[in-house]
């Protein structure tokens, strides 16, 4: 039920018309209350899409009464023409709610460089309000509403307790590693009943995600809302969502490129009139971001292998970082995972173009738990190494401290390049 | 005739049987004087393999009689026992010719890790040594005993006077643009008789190269050897070196993929007996290193187009050079060229990730000669670009400043990540 599933919140998922398929093109978040306090965070790339420079001036004051959300067009380097586009939406959104235009924000993701229709926009708009509710299958279809090349709409529910759920509907594209994965609260087994409104008893994170390519630190091409009925600040949701992403979307580096329309935005109705510890709060919506993050890098475009690499042994947690974007970042190395080659030569090629204290003769790689390198020299043979899982577990050991990071990536594969060669047509 | 087109210098390639296939995989260039000056630049790689590490030390002195090379293994970490192994490579030339191993340059290409066999080298050298030569043929196979999954030898010369010949024997992968290079001297088209030794009546640089993958900055995986018969001091040579490569090699960036073992060696004889002014030599091999530069890009593994990007209008060279380097990198822009799509928003998002002053309001974006973003807006419609040549030129117009700068490139390619996910088997 996404971004449903916490009290206060009504969505709407519509054919606007935008997608010339007639699919799901517009979706509308609607905060009732009673707090609307609101934080977000954008793609730090300079090149950014006019919904961007809206949401940043609307945002700037912490209230956030409704957001609109539209795939099928970027709305980025489209002009001053492009700018009167997002603003006549969030506009439309303010006139039928009775709200004003400067608490509704704005998001759009699809083509960069043509315009969208306004007129279309507004009509999706009012369709959009007229369908508003709070129920599972209205946050199903403001999820689905996103979707570009995503094969499946992305949610998770995290329950200020502990329970936690995700992704009811997605597509299996393999295996999910469970034991790799980072999140995962301790609690009972969710089930969708579990999280039924009636049964609330606390409070409550709802969330969905867009996002299948691009996707690379400060942010990724990404539109995630994640909603809460937590009684908690503007400033402190800030803090939170700072935090969260940090550790989440923000170590996601699927193919190196960082698009101009990425945001993260957290609402909160305070309609559970609970206010959690800020470090509860935090562990909960981290929790939840982390679970978006893993359904991202799944459903990245084209992936056959969904890739952790975990830098262990950095000087700083920086470091480990850095030498895990390098890595991510290689063509190379990426290539050859796809092949099920376990080349650890590219591994240390990628480590020796960052800027991180190692020293080449120390350092030991391993892949799926068998160790290839070992103090700068082979070790195992690359025969011992099954990489045919979906699953990559990559282990670089710098010996050079105590920290450590992950990043999260897919291989470089076929299918990537055929699906980026033909985006646009 | 590659390096034996300055006098001076004799070569050689031989099958040691490094590579399974039989194929030349050992080279030997050797300076007979009467000067042995040479300078070299490495690999920015902070992952550096055995070669990097002895001809680093080899090279201070300016001084270098031989250099030994070899195909079919790279002799990076490999530890100490791969240092022994280049070690011994060097004696074993020294020691048949008469000369100390430590004026003998060694450099490796190939898979990291794996460790070469110390023996099969020495007889290699040994039967390198046999069969020195300064003919056409003997420059020719050296130049083919570099090659790893090059499809063909990489050579040029260029004459002290002005005239030049590259790759006589290059397979043509498609129409090169000729208007578009950078390099070609003014003066008569050169023709392989012009380059008789006979008819010499000043100095050249004669050179080769490999490489066809791992083509980034801080050079690429290349090797190359330049050879010239002009009389220049090592400090002349290496300050030569590094203005020519700055604006060659180091301007290549086909897969944003640093190797572990670059090396471009320049070596000279002073057999001509003159001393060209340092400018006029800075630019024949300035010349020279661009020539070898395109042929590299032209060879790039599985690509389908090579991409020269411009920058104009930039505050800095250093900006021009980051914003043609973080576009070339970008995975998405090079699929989308890969499918003749002319997809600027991509290009733009990339300009976005830079550190370049630049305003996204201001830019120009064109392809193949179409202006498709003008002044951060939809300029001409994709459709009037044409791209299925496989030379295509990008410009970026920032309109930030006066300084420009080209890189290199090419498309992300379905028989690159083929190549690179079976490069090992």
């Amino acid at each position: 039920m996404s971004v449903t599933a916490a009290a206060g919140f009504d969505a709407a998922g519509v054919a606007a018309g935008i997608k010339r398929t007639g699919a799901l093109d517009l979706a509308l978040v609607v905060n009732r209350g009673p707090l609307t306090h609101a934080a977000a965070v954008f793609t730090s790339n300079r090149s950014q899409a006019n919904p961007i420079l809206w949401s940043k001036q609307i945002i700037a004051d912490g209230r956030v009464d409704a957001i609109v959300l539209n795939s099928g067009g970027a709305n980025c380097f489209t002009g001053s023409e492009g700018f009167q586009v997002t603003h006549r939406t969030a506009e439309a959104a303010a006139t039928a709610l009775g709200i004003s235009a400067g608490d509704v924000l704005v998001c759009s993701t699809g083509l960069i460089g043509e315009q969208l229709n306004p007129e279309v926009l507004e009509e999706g708009v009012l369709s959009a309000v007229d369908r508003l509710a709070a129920t599972v299958d209205a946050g199903l279809s403001a999820a689905r509403a996103i979707m570009t090349t995503d094969s499946a709409p992305k949610t998770v529910i995290v329950e200020g307790g502990g329970a936690h759920e995700s992704g009811g509907e997605r597509k299996g594209k393999g295996e999910r590693d469970e034991g790799k994965r980072v999140s995962r609260d301790a609690g009972a087994a969710a089930t969708s009943s579990t999280f039924t409104r009636d049964q609330t008893t606390g409070w409550r994170i709802g969330g969905m995600a867009k996002g299948a390519g691009m996707l690379a630190p400060g942010l990724a091409t990404m539109l995630v809302v994640l909603t809460t009925d937590a009684v908690v600040s503007a400033s402190d949701l800030d803090a939170a969502l700072r935090a969260a992403t940090r550790v989440s979307f923000d170590r996601l580096d699927s193919d190196g490129c960082m698009s101009t329309n990425d945001q993260v935005t957290l609402l909160a109705s305070g309609a559970s009139g609970i206010a959690p510890a800020a470090a509860d709060f935090t562990a909960a919506l981290t929790s939840a971001c982390r679970d978006l993050a893993q359904q991202l890098q799944t459903d990245a475009e084209g992936a056959s292998h969904d890739i952790t690499i975990e830098v262990r042994g950095a000087a700083t947690e920086d470091d480990a970082v850095e030498v895990g974007r390098a890595v991510a970042r290689n063509n190379l190395f990426k290539a050859a995972i796809f092949g099920n080659d376990p080349n650890w030569g590219r591994v240390l090629a990628a480590i020796g173009t960052t800027r991180a204290p190692f020293d080449p003769y120390l350092v030991d790689v391993s892949m799926n738990g068998v160790r290839l390198c070992h103090a700068g020299a082979p070790d195992a043979p690359r025969e011992a190494v099954d990489l045919t899982p979906r699953a990559t577990h990559l282990l670089i050991e710098l010996h050079a401290g105590e920290a450590s990071a992950m990043i999260w990536t897919n291989d470089l594969t076929h299918d990537y390049v055929h699906e980026n060669s033909a985006y646009a047509s």
